[in-house]
């Protein structure tokens, strides 16, 4: 991708792995999208711990976190002469094992990738529904791990009409985007989805809560049907990249921006600059 | 992997990947595994219509399909010393796009890896129930993606006393195993699982499928429940590399080697000689 600035691979310069990967082979690992600005990750131990959580359910026994932090801060520094920059973190097993089978000889690759700030528009977002379904796995749900293939699917059912689609499990309950999470504010309530049984736990999306919580806005975390979300006083989505960012339309039916919506997404801003 | 004996990336002999490969960030892509038998790869054709199916539901656009077939056969040929070998095809979609997005401009990848046959004890099996479920999803069911995480928990569920572990939907219906498809005879029938919402559709199943057609042996398709399972007069896994591998015991039930399943395992075997 044009917009890579630098990646590190096991901490030394470097832009391949090898064939044999199982992070390429089965998806057998976890990333991390950081937000950079001025040369500071945001929300850094956050998303560590996130991964963290990941290596413990896929039972990956990474324990370099004090070198992978510092090839992040390392990239990040790199980066303060623009005022955001995104870093990627990629774990994934390493090569070993016969097929799916785990083997303790494997050795953990870290990749760290440095790029500029994506060319995408951060005017309120129109939304869609997507056809594509997320598989239920409570095995993998919250977790940031390297199976994509149902987000790559559901947004390939748009081009750039929309800004963000909503996908649902099986059950047609509301999950989350293909790259957010997404909010809910009805009488007053902040309401997201319950992430259980599918769906990414977004660093963003706790980071909202708990400043929802400061505010004192009540939280609700519970299913979320199609018709609560299109009945709602407020819609935003999140993720580590956007922030906050308030919905305007999904499919024909139009928003206004509230002011929870604007209180919260105020917080986030300040923090950025 | 020590047993890798030569590989070929688009064609050129290589064995490393760019880290912006979206096979490797989000599992965008395929794989087949060919069993080769005296420099013939097995089922080729069956494979590579497996591999374009998969293309088109994932809307990767591969089309140097006569390139792709003439690496696997100069792999393979280059195997003959030793009666058998396996072929691993991987197309991934390449660099590009921007997040989840397809992009046009992205190169897609394809590489071929020779490897020695599998030391992995041939006799009849012995399998347990996986408690990791297989998600649902319609829309990449029965192809053979690179999202591959369920089977690699399902199959660190065990160490080596088992030979395989039948997975289930989150219904309970048995769909597979961790890397085979199950076939239950009962009463002169053969069933094997519906694998419209979930599970591969293996070679070897649907070769196992036109055996016993000829053999005049009676096909059932359709849900299997865990008591079918355990109540089947005769219970065999396949797969392209093993071929028809029969079961004598599922969890501490004992099966014996019935006459449908050595029928079958018995064709196999002479095409393979």
């Amino acid at each position: 991708m044009t917009s890579t600035l630098k990646v590190l691979v096991n901490g030394a310069e470097k832009s391949e792995i090898a064939v044999s990967d199982r992070g390429l082979n089965y998806g057998d690992g976890l990333f991390e999208t950081v937000a950079v600005f001025f040369g500071i990750p945001e929300l850094l131990l956050e998303h560590l711990q996130r991964l963290q959580l990941g290596c413990e359910k896929l039972k990956i026994p990474f324990n370099n976190w004090n070198g992978l932090q510092s090839e992040i801060e390392q990239l990040a520094t790199s980066a303060t002469l623009s005022k955001r920059a995104v870093i990627k973190v990629m774990i994934t097993r390493g090569s070993g094992g016969r097929g799916y089978q785990i083997s303790e000889d494997s050795e953990i690759q870290r990749i760290v990738t440095l790029s500029k700030w994506p060319e995408r528009p951060e005017t309120p977002a129109k939304l869609r529904f997507c056809d594509t379904p997320l598989g239920c796995n409570p095995a993998l749900a919250g977790i940031k791990h390297l199976n994509r293939l149902e987000q790559v699917l559901a947004r390939s059912e748009w081009e750039d009409e929309f800004d963000e689609g909503l996908m649902s499990n099986i059950s047609g309950d509301i999950i989350e985007g293909t790259m957010t999470n997404i909010f809910v504010v009805k009488d007053g309530q902040l309401i997201t989805a319950d992430l259980s049984q599918c769906g990414v736990a977004g660093i963003m999306r706790q980071h909202v809560l708990n400043l929802a919580k400061e505010e004192g806005i009540e939280i609700k975390i519970s299913t979320l049907s199609r018709e609560q979300v299109l009945e709602a006083d407020e819609l935003f989505i999140s993720n580590s990249l956007m922030g906050v960012r308030p919905v305007v339309a999904l499919e024909s039916k139009a928003f206004s921006i509230g002011s929870i919506t604007t209180r919260l997404l105020k917080r986030v801003q300040a923090e950025r600059s």
